[in-house]
């Protein structure tokens, strides 16, 4: 099985043993699976409220597995043409369509999980437990957090062990695979769920006034389906493609400098983390009379991380043993043991620094408690259009913060490389990627905890549930925002961290290509060149052009709800509560508009790099990929945190302070919170997928590139991909038929 | 007086041509002064409530200047000292000094013109004429427009004069004079108007429900004031900066590439500049039954330009014969004629033709007939949220069309280079910056035509002239929003240009400093070192921490505006009337918050730049460069578009669409303009001097950074540096004991 690369024993052994665990934590994922399906389901009005939302996300899943599904089997069948060598064409395609499955089964079967255990959580509130409840809401979580770790190390490692040292240019299928198939959950995911939230808030909330999740408002399930597939399924795709694609990175960069150890470490490193989440997971648990949910997944983190950063240093110490790197290293670096080689553990120490600093930064600008939000809210009182720039302002300072914390752990990486070739600098801070992802497990797990809290509660509004279970059910809810903001922190951070790993693994591989020196590409590479800062320049502009695109989309297909509601509103039976309102009609339009709208903003991430690379050459596409990740990084922290603002002094203000709900500052945070939701749920954590897809495009597309660039063929492919996104762009979407009647109906 | 460098006889009459022509255009701004101020100055209640505007707006002026004029002799001092020989040291510091008194001379001397300009374009309107009043206004703004042409073409010429080859080195202190006065004068006269404008707003429109410069609001003549200070003052000394740095990169590299006439070209081109600008301006002027100003105004444009290409044709044709260039040249570089090099034309006529691309598209994105205003005002129908998010999407979709042309302009300019080395590259590209700016008399004019016509409508409302001559005022008003918001796209764009220039001519210097090849330079800077990348980073992110600072600076000050505006209308005797508030109280609140809040934003300007190139090296300078350019290009259009684009719906409902004033739309789009405000007037401004700043700085530290930076002592001072910036970053301004005092008056 395995091909011409020889493994010595400890290796295979070694091998086999990360397989292994990938397979414990998919089988741990099936025992907290059965373990949730068993719990009580609640009464028949909640189960009916519970398969309206199951069935609604379903159906929208399985209509955009169906739109994507062309183009996957299209591009599965052009990378069979980006390899040379038959049997590397072969596996990368296969590599390429597992990749997506595999995604989309983290974000399928995640879902579903997650709309089962929604109504089971609602349950255990319903008979009182508070524990029971953050038990079965966190355990759901953990089934994809355990999926994700589970199938990406499982991935990774059958890869490797296949195609030795060729195991990259499979990877490379295998990671775009997955990085494709997240981009289109989230942009589709994201455009899906705050259409439906806005929707459903702005006739409902603000023309109606009536609360969120009234059943009379033909939005709400809607709005409950859109957390499903925008924060599990997108969210749980998303991290699942930043975790394949940081050990893809790691494994390039790892072969070019360390040989075998430095792909094999940290796959090692992964299944560690794999076991640390499973022993801090099942740890999350509260007693009946404390009731601190933020405290025991707080724990359940704090024991994941002390079991990995044990683990890290254990297996480093046994594992990278070898006397031939050890020359004139610095103490600290060998830890004064001859032949021991420390430097990769120290890298991922780093990452795991790298997510802690990130997670209490996105607390501090997001966070109710702290100045940021605090001054959001003092600002509501003197209006909305106050309330917008404090927010504004807030969010563009954390961005800073953020990029200069990213900016610290790259020089600590290289810091721990001092001395060495940029190959190695480039491995510590792909390291440092993997570090900051070990606790993938514990991260989903706390994501999809929101959504899950998130439905639940709203199952026992539209149920109406006895005053304690809603507290029960409110409360885990709150606890399931903050949880969901810090995740997205970690998301954009370990993309950003990846799109730079990816970016070296680019050097390496034209290194490969084109048999140039690393001296030769740098001064290819170099900002001085105006091709290159042409490509900077491009590349910088792309995120906020794919944010533009983003935020429209979810104008338009929210447009369309509002009428939608607003008619069927008219209807005086659904109005008394007499009739249901067809909740089923809004899904539809939803997932329609939605599908409609991923399409431009999908061509765009996956042909720009191509457009820059054969028109612009190799050189623009360095600077291209350098300013995507820039801007991507600056636009995406900002447009999450200043959303995290906006909807935190919106709860401070409902919890009272400045007069309260109802009142003139109550209104301006609303505005606020409003303006936040497409930035937050939608434009911003697309970006992370987009600057992944664009580097993975560039990583592929490279060989081309070098064979055509300074062919006539070459230009004229280039130039015709430049006049069909000129196109695109330019192209207004056209209202469908169901669109215009709608349109029309309401006028 | 021409020292150790000779001219030919010839290059003697060119220089002394341009001299003459820059003493030409200074004269034409006296005969221009003479004959605004021989006008009528309309009634003794009208003189008065102009002179309140002066008072106040040299008050302004003069603590500003007090406020900075010891940091300008310190720097001066420093400045001697970054030069090694004494003739060189002494140049720079006086050039520094000629610098920043030339800056503060236009915007000095421009802004008394425009407050003497606006009760005399009053008093016309009064006796109603349409068309003296245009010429009044417009001949006022062209005051400013001539000075800066020919103060700007009198410095540089001097010094090359003076200083022959090693002219540069002096010219980097005259440009940084201008820059930093620039900077000082946009980020304090940004924070003016706009705390001005906010605190009138809130108050007297939303709060009171009072007209805009009803007399009785306190803020009303402090709003006044901000309009001469920011649009007219701060926007000359920026646009007189870029002037200045475009032919300051364009000497260095027109040296480095061509020699003597690489330097003496893009002089002929700008002295062309003056005398089509002296053309075009006098030509602008409508029949009084026509009344159409727009077309007036760009009649005269139309002049300037045909005048300026024909001449540039006519001065390349002549000047750029020299057969050493010509070898195998392809026909359009030499127009077939044996020795001609007509390449600087062709990139010069490339800069023209950005100035005209980026004029249409920031129309395009303002204007109240195209799409994307349209859109933003139809989005305020659905409430507050949906205009903000409208507007910033447009904004966002705006900048990224503007990175584009640039990119296009910067390839262009390259193709004409084709096949030469970088260094003639990047002489073409400093060429387009230097044609793109060759209209700055017309661009100037009608920027400064702007407040003059905004505040002789003020006049005429708190004067209550009759109805004829409020309609001819609110007529160039409006004209004057839309001259504003072009010249706005240009100085934008201009900034961006002349900071690649300088970015290449760091790169230049660095060559010249350590004699390294171009291409071992290139390697250094290539951005796949990590420090380059790390640079990067940093670089991309201050100017998003810059617009946090000015953005919550407009706030603080604001809040001081409103709390004393309300306190002054608690008195029943200004409520009804009977008593004038006093505006001088807030027009000095407003001075001593703008001067406090300069501070802060300009250290970090200065003090960044030396921070990373002592601690990270020049490498990383490089990077920094690069992605501060990227991302303050990026940010600065966006804000500059969107706050535009809200503007304009707001007018755009006013005109009576969906509602009209009153309505809810109008609210929802008050609150956009009300968040664009800081964005378009404030923060965004303040990039273009402070992208310019820093480079500058750069450019001036490079020698020390090249002798410091593996010592012990650069790594000490670096890290001070850098210790001094978090202190700033992090300590909050505290509220002084007049603004105590305000704020306890009003509790």
């Amino acid at each position: 099985m395995i091909a011409s690369t020889t493994f010595s024993a400890g290796e295979i052994l070694a091998l086999w043993a990360v397989l292994g665990t990938a397979v414990v934590g998919l089988l741990y994922a099936g025992f907290l699976m059965a373990q949730v399906l068993r719990e009580d389901k609640g009464t028949a009005e909640m189960q009916k409220i519970s398969s309206s939302i199951r069935v609604g996300a379903n159906a929208y899943l399985v209509r955009q597995f169906k739109t994507i599904a062309f183009l996957i089997l299209l591009l599965t069948a052009v990378l069979y043409f980006t390899a040379g060598e038959k049997h590397i064409a072969i596996g990368r395609a296969c590599a390429f369509l597992m990749g997506s499955i595999f995604s989309a089964t983290v974000g399928f079967v995640g879902m579903n999980l997650a709309v089962r255990g929604n109504v089971r959580v609602a349950a255990a509130a319903a008979r009182g437990s508070f524990s029971d409840a953050l038990k079965i809401a966190y355990r759901t979580g953990t089934i994809t957090g355990m999926l994700t770790d589970g199938l990406g190390l499982l991935g990774g490692t059958c890869i490797f062990m296949i195609y030795g040292e060729r195991a990259y240019e499979v990877l490379l299928g295998f990671g775009f695979g997955g990085t494709l198939l997240a981009l289109f959950m989230r942009v589709g995911g994201g455009i899906f769920t705050k259409a439906a939230d806005v929707g459903a808030d702005l006739v409902g909330k603000i023309e109606k006034n009536i609360p969120e999740d009234d059943p009379r408002n033909a939005a709400t399930i809607a709005d409950n389906v859109g957390d499903n597939v925008g924060d599990c399924a997108g969210m749980a795709a998303d991290i699942f493609e930043s975790y394949e694609v940081t050990i893809v990175s790691a494994m390039i960069l790892g072969w070019a400098s360390y040989g075998h150890k430095g792909v094999i470490f940290p796959l090692l490193v992964r299944a560690i983390g794999v076991i640390a989440s499973i022993v801090g997971t099942y740890a999350v648990r509260t007693k009946e009379e404390v009731r601190d949910a933020m405290k025991a997944i707080n724990i359940g983190f704090l024991i994941s991380a002390f079991v990995s950063i044990a683990g890290f240093m254990a297996v480093g110490f046994f594992y990278l043993r070898s006397a031939a790197w050890t020359s004139a290293l610095p103490g600290w670096a060998t830890l004064g043991i001859a032949g021991l080689d420390f430097r990769p553990v120290w890298a991922t120490l780093v990452g795991i620094l790298l997510a802690v600093t990130i997670n209490r930064l996105t607390e501090y600008f997001t966070d109710t408690n702290k100045p940021p939000v605090k001054s959001v809210a003092e600002s509501c009182q003197t209006g909305h259009a106050t309330a917008i720039i404090t927010g504004f302002a807030v969010g563009l300072e954390s961005t800073v913060w953020a990029i200069f914390v990213i900016a610290i752990a790259i020089l600590l990486s290289a810091f721990i490389y001092q001395g060495t070739n940029p190959t190695f600098v480039a491995y510590g801070v792909s390291m440092a990627g993997i570090g900051m992802l070990t606790l993938t497990g514990n991260n989903i797990s706390m994501d999809v905890f929101g959504p899950v809290a998130d439905n639940a509660n709203g199952i026992g509004e539209m149920a109406r549930l006895p005053k304690p279970a809603r507290q029960i059910l409110a409360d885990l809810d709150a606890v399931g925002n903050t949880t969901k903001a810090i995740t997205k922190g970690i998301a954009i951070a370990s993309a950003v961290v990846a799109a730079i790993s990816l970016f070296n693994a680019y050097i390496t591989d034209i290194s490969a290509l084109t048999r140039m020196t690393y001296a030769e590409i740098a001064a290819m590479l170099s900002v001085s060149d105006h091709n290159v800062f042409v490509g900077l320049l491009i590349g910088g502009a792309i995120p906020f052009l794919f944010s533009s695109l983003t935020i429209k989309a979810v104008g338009r297909a929210a447009f369309l709800i509002v009428k939608e509601v607003r008619e069927q509103l008219k209807d005086k039976d659904v109005w008394e509560g007499k009739k249901l309102p067809d909740y089923a009609r809004v899904v539809s339009i939803c997932t329609a508009a939605a599908q409609k709208e991923l399409i431009r903003p999908g061509l765009l991430a996956i042909l720009t790099p191509l457009f820059v690379g054969l028109v612009l050459k190799k050189e623009a596409l360095g600077g291209f990929l350098a300013g995507m990740i820039l801007s991507g990084q600056l636009l995406a922290v900002f447009m999450a945190n200043a959303g995290g603002a906006w909807d935190n002094a919106k709860k401070l203000i409902e919890d009272g302070i400045f007069g309260g709900k109802g009142s003139d500052a109550h209104k301006a945070s609303v505005t606020g919170d409003t303006v936040g939701d497409p930035l937050k749920d939608t434009a911003g954590p697309a970006l992370n997928p987009l600057i992944k897809v664009m580097n993975m495009v560039a990583l592929l597309a490279i060989p081309i590139v070098v064979r055509l660039e300074h062919s006539a063929g070459g230009m004229i492919v280039g130039a015709a991909i430049g006049v069909f996104l000129l196109f695109i762009l330019l192209h207004k979407p056209k209202p469908s038929r169901e669109e215009l009647e709608i349109i029309q109906k309401a006028a």
